[in-house]
């Protein structure tokens, strides 16, 4: 097990009249993901000024947790429907503590 | 006073050579900022594939906290420092809840 903390930011460019598609796919996610092993932290975000600009900040007790994420019945399930909803490709980052 | 969280992040693309001298400039910053008032959190990572990729991810109570912050001495005196080890012009979103 790799033990240091993870950030993760991963932006998202919308359709806007998808905003609220993702709402609502996001809300299902948002909250089976809180209940994980491993989730410290699991928050949308949206752009102040670009309303289309939905962006996950995420906080993960390791690398690991976080690959498991990605694994689970609830991220199959929803990632491909958020993908649908984009206008290009998202941004993803994954940080250590600097 | 506006009353709704924020959240920043602030993602800089740092000179390879000068990515210490950011991590002592930031200490100082980071130490200061969490004591003002309105700062929830406020962090500095490190892309894990690109250490030249510093980003800072904030949580503020308020936007006028966020301002505030923007006019302290320690930030007027450490941000232009910081800007001089950038290579190129950094990426800032501004975020409210989604």
């Amino acid at each position: 097990m790799e033990e240091s903390m993870i950030y993760v930011v991963a932006k998202n460019f919308i359709q806007a009249d998808k905003v609220e598609t993702v709402r609502s796919l996001a809300s299902e996610l948002i909250t089976e993901t809180r209940k994980e092993d491993g989730c410290i932290s699991y928050n949308l975000v949206q752009d102040r000024e670009e309303p289309g600009i939905l962006t996950f900040i995420e906080e993960w007790e390791s690398k690991d947790h976080l690959d498991a994420h990605m694994k689970t019945a609830h991220f199959v399930k929803i990632f491909p429907e958020l993908l649908k909803c984009t206008l290009k490709e998202g941004e993803v980052n994954i940080y250590n503590q600097f």
